[in-house]
């Protein structure tokens, strides 16, 4: 494998630099989308019939009940080591704190005389939780949806997740799940979980919001259900896992070699992009990069990624900041001597890791932060999951007669406006009632 | 026009409980879907041209430019009366109270010793507000998301609004944006107004977020573009307006009925649903309501409204509240002894107006709440639009090399259980960093 060639900001042309921070296309597959389309409807008219018939055929488990004996969840800790069980305790606890902190105020104000307006915050009844199967379990994603679930005070989270053949799950699924007090796990997975949860079957219970990544059916069937009537909102738009580096002359080119691979190891798809002012520490990466992926058990995978990353050298710190705005990348590591004193320009991003010691890994399992961020660009305009994403605001308005009398020439003013009678009447009839007693003792 | 019958919930089967609180089916129609999809697909392609055409085939206006003359916004209040001017002057006032009310306070947290975590909010950087046209303008939606856009601090707030077909937009839509410090106003609708603003032309710049009530083609292109790769966010799923209103025996029926039919003006397909514990109530609403429509001038529409508006006896007010929270409503007015009591078992609506003085209207105009509402029972899982629905959520953390090596050891064995090496090493290499100068003493 061959260094990557560095690609000079300043000596390329508008389109050129647009191509330099172009992501890799996402497949718009119209088999994809019928396969998903079909699995919805079977699932939507047979319930747990077509989920089990779905388990059998693509995880090769043949269940008799999809819901996971809630025993299995009460006892997983007995089943992992103390180093795991700890690791997780470890990581809940700071999720636990930081998503606590966000926990939003309800506010109460007097727009004008006797008008009192009210924002106030609710947890969304029931969410869903998807997580992925594959090679290894991701408890980790586990306690990023279940800590916020749990802090938001949703009444009823579930958790779908893929058993394996043998009809099992990893206890480090089942541990975490229980940290996160989550006693309904289903034993599914792929579109087939996503419809059931969107539209519930016998056993599984319809959802108001689905979280978590998935396969690409997976992320199908998420965009198909929060469009149909009756579905599930969704967290966010997905898209492959990307990260771009910010790097000084004096940056640790071993650290920053090992973020760009932590980002590369999740999927041949990972970007993983290097801005940096000074060439010679971009090459020292490239050296870096090439010496640590010889070690990794994912060498095959991450190699991959490696081989479309991106090297791109600037004219100075500031230059490095358009690039890294321009990108908006998921994860934005900063590792130069003004770390913090960059984050004021630096908006676009999900999450930004500041200095040498905060690789991408402390955010991903044990900082506190959410791991569920939005990539592909999306952090221009959507936000990093949190507690919010787990509660509804709503509003509340009470005004007295006197509050009412106040504001309301100006309601019937713009009733008139808009050719809205009926709104306008709404007051009049109001205010006209000549018997009101007492006018504006009943309001607080 | 007969009354129409009262439901006696109590006597109801579940499915035909399900069936008095079911809404009208919206269409699904693939024509509409197609026609909009090819309106997309042309302004991608050909931009303000494609653009233009359509402003002339469905608006029937020849546009040399898309751009309103910006001049016709700092001058508009010439062309209003004092009464209309001074009712947008007080809706501004109370939107902006309530909106400012609303601004996030960012959080800064040491989650373990050392590891220190952020959450920061910046405001969308270019948002797109649609403001329908029709029979008449509709300046209190420009206050709505135009007042949220610039107390959120959007640096290009856009706003696009179908023309006359001589080219103009009504005096009280500019003199709106005006006071919400919007320069941009394009004079286009419908799907290629969504489409212009999600992908950009070269006269309309691309936005991160589209924003606005509209028709069908609206509603369904910016589904479309929030689903598209490269297009934009939207404020949340459309459907049609409604109200519920929970009265109880002491409610005045003259306001109950002017409620109902403040909705029922909205659109043939506007639902107004009646809630009550006494049957003589519901049946003095149902003689006002036939009263009072006689002398609306949208009788027609709103006429239509009525025929299937749903009148619900209950046994109790307690009763009341499990009707309406199993409908989720956008607006829910509560006209009963103790409506304040009954918040807090009353959670899924949009926006909740309390007590005999506190109409649907107010809130539509000039309380200070937004009048941009999730309906069509959304009210379960998407919140009522509102300042953050302007702003990006995203987190910073920064790690001391105390702090990294508090939480390593978790990081690691969180790594080592999910399979991910390169996560694992990140941390590694930094804590085996012998050669360490200040280990600590560069982070705050």
């Amino acid at each position: 494998m061959s260094s990557q060639s560095i690609i000079e900001w300043g000596t390329l042309s508008t389109q050129a630099q647009a191509d330099a921070l172009s992501r890799p296309a996402m497949k718009d597959s119209v088999l994809l989308r019928d396969t998903v389309t079909k699995i919805v409807s079977q699932v939507r008219e047979n319930q747990d019939s077509a989920v089990l018939a779905y388990t059998k055929e693509f995880d090769g488990a043949e269940l008799s009940s999809l819901r996971l004996d809630p025993d299995l969840i009460e006892n997983a800790e007995s089943e992992i080591s103390d180093a795991v069980k700890s690791a997780i305790d470890t990581a809940y606890a700071n999720i636990k704190c930081f998503h606590e902190a966000q926990r939003p105020q309800d506010i109460r104000i007097e727009t004008a005389p006797g008008v009192i307006c009210e924002q106030k915050h609710a947890a969304l009844e029931k969410v869903g939780l998807y997580i992925p199967g594959g090679s290894a379990p991701l408890p980790s994603t586990v306690l990023m949806l279940g800590v916020s679930a749990q802090v938001a005070g949703c009444e009823l989270p579930i958790l779908c997740t893929p058993p394996s053949p043998q009809g099992v799950i990893a206890a480090e699924i089942r541990y975490a799940a229980k940290k996160c007090g989550i006693q309904h796990i289903y034993l599914c997975g792929g579109a087939q979980a996503i419809a059931g949860m969107a539209f519930g079957t016998e056993t599984i219970p319809k959802v108001d919001k689905i979280f978590g990544p998935g396969n690409s059916f997976v992320t199908e069937a998420k965009q198909q259900v929060s469009q149909a009537l009756g579905g599930a909102a969704i967290d966010m738009p997905a898209g492959p896992s990307e990260v771009l580096v910010i790097a000084d002359a004096n940056a640790n080119a071993a650290y920053v070699a090992a973020d760009l691979l932590s980002q590369a190891e999740h999927g041949a798809d990972s970007q993983a992009v290097l801005v940096c002012d000074n060439q010679a520490l971009i090459e020292q990466v490239q050296q870096q990069v090439l010496l640590q992926l010889a070690q990794l058990s994912r060498r095959d995978i991450a190699g991959q990624a490696v081989e479309h990353s991106r090297y791109i050298l600037t004219a100075d710190i500031e230059q490095s900041v358009e690039v890294s705005n321009a990108y908006a990348p998921e994860h934005l590591i900063v590792q130069t001597d003004n770390a913090r004193e960059l984050l004021a320009p630096l908006k676009h991003a999900g999450s930004i890791f500041v200095g040498a010691y905060s690789p991408e890994s402390a955010g991903d399992y044990a900082s506190g932060t959410n791991h569920v961020l939005p990539t592909y660009g999306y952090a221009r305009n959507y936000s990093s999951l949190g507690l919010l994403d787990f509660m509804r605001r709503y509003t509340v308005q009470e005004l007295s007669y006197d509050g009412l009398n106040n504001i309301g020439q100006a309601i019937m003013d713009l009733a008139d406006a808009e050719g809205l009678d009926a709104h306008r009447n709404a007051v009049k009839v109001r205010l006209s009632n000549i018997n009101e007693q007492s006018r504006s003792g009943e309001n607080p």
